[in-house]
């Protein structure tokens, strides 16, 4: 039996802070590791943004919670000392094998046998890291998505050597902070999310690129026809127009196409999408 | 300048009937036109029905307007009688290519030469009908969704043949008539949904029988990560898995690996989709 009590979370980052948070919020102790006194001032920051994020979105959220919250979570910037009793460590450093491998390898000696590790990972399969490690079968992928507060899912996905106890365990401490656990039975680079985000962003670039239609009249397609509150393009915006150019320059002729007509069309234009104020569509300041 | 005030719908079948009558509900005079006696006694059954739901699910809907729409509205089996004086010739009779040829072969000789022909076909390409219409410069394509009070989409589609007055006139009746009217500028096989909705059918299907993922939790991560209300295995349910499954049969040879997929988990026990009470969930009847 794989009891999870002592939780720390590697980066502290967007996604880390939340993660991090999001664990103590549900009752657990967590310990939020980063690289230097800097990193760790800046999850002081973040920290203190998501207090005021979870009063206003998330129901029932008050200060007597909020509290216990940060009671429960501790700043730390030794590794050593952060893991020593750690039964979960969660991994979100960058997104960079050589950072995440240098990571494993250090948390392979100072973490305790017991220790499970799980990656954050949205770009590496786990089987990329596994041999880092030194507990293939005590590792596997937990990804979270941003604003995981309302965004609530976990998917979990192991490699070919985790331990079937392992993912159940952690199956139920998805669930136990609040996410809907998605289990994921084999290997799938792009999770479930990507692998049925992707195809669609791309039929629909497909459409607009290709001169077929506008990409205000497919979204209006979309959300009518499914319900949906967003269209892809509306979906594009929110993630920004680079990454998926990014994706698609490694792609066919057919992919390099698209990209750049997202090039030419969108992005040298400076509409990168939400965070430029202008992508597909328009969006006023925030302030 | 396309005047349309007199419109025909040839066939009576579901969306023929949809058709007809939102097109005189939004006070345009209209014949639907079918076949013989047996068929416009269903039609009848099915403006009816019309009325029932109308009343249920369309704001404002009262028993004035009905009666005003039923007014506006005739049914013929004389087809020569019927597009006699004719502005706008809607055309949805069944997806058999050699009865949309013989439809237009007739239609050629009896309509005035002023008249618009529109298809509402979602399988066949306007120009692979162009040719027997007489009149290539007045044909396009319209294309409506089912349920057309609520998903209240009309994709309008020419070939290189379609004047552009045409589908500008015609762009202008979809909104008259209470559609969000879709400019398609190129002819486009599936149009705009199915060229977004097959990719994401698909790379649900994938993941699911691919065994990298349960029917169940792929939708959930869609409904999460997304806010639509359905995931793609709900929407497969309600299309009913006949339809994708002799698609996919139709495809390479991964396609052909889904197609079995969903002939031995699902369609082979009778489960359907939401017609047959069970499909990737299971509903209760109707009654």
């Amino acid at each position: 039996m794989i009891e999870i009590s002592k939780v720390v979370v590697l980066g502290t980052g967007v996604l880390g802070s939340q993660i991090a948070f999001q664990t103590a919020w549900s009752g657990f102790s967590v310990t939020a590791y980063d690289i230097n006194d800097t990193a760790i001032d800046q999850a002081r920051l973040r920290l203190a943004s998501l207090v005021k994020t979870y009063r206003k979105e998330v129901p029932g959220a008050d200060a007597g919670q909020e509290a216990a919250t940060l009671g429960r979570l501790s700043l730390s910037s030794d590794l050593a000392t952060a893991v020593a009793d750690a039964d979960l460590v969660i991994e979100a450093v960058p997104e960079v094998i050589a950072i995440k491998r240098a990571t494993y390898e250090k948390l392979a000696q100072l973490a305790p046998s017991k220790a499970v590790f799980a990656t954050n990972s949205s770009t590496l399969l786990p089987s990329a890291l596994k041999d880092f490690t030194g507990r293939p079968d005590r590792f596997l992928a937990l990804h979270f998505a941003n604003s995981i507060w309302k965004f609530n899912t976990a998917e979990v996905m192991g490699t070919s050597d985790t331990d079937p106890a392992v993912f159940d365990a952690l199956i139920k401490f998805a669930s136990d902070i609040g996410m809907v656990p998605i289990p994921i039975h084999k290997e799938k680079a792009g999770y479930v999310l990507n692998s049925l985000l992707v195809p669609l962003l791309n039929a629909a670039a497909d459409l607009a690129a290709g001169g077929y239609a506008e990409p205000h009249d497919v979204d209006k397609v979309w959300r009518i026809a499914t319900g949906a509150p967003m269209g892809p393009f509306q979906i594009y915006d929110i993630i920004g127009l680079n990454t998926p150019y990014n994706i698609l320059l490694h792609g066919d002729a057919h992919a390099q196409q698209i990209a750049a007509w997202l090039k030419d069309s969108y992005i040298d234009k400076g509409k990168l999408g939400v965070a430029s104020g202008e992508g597909f569509y328009s969006y006023p300041p925030a302030n």
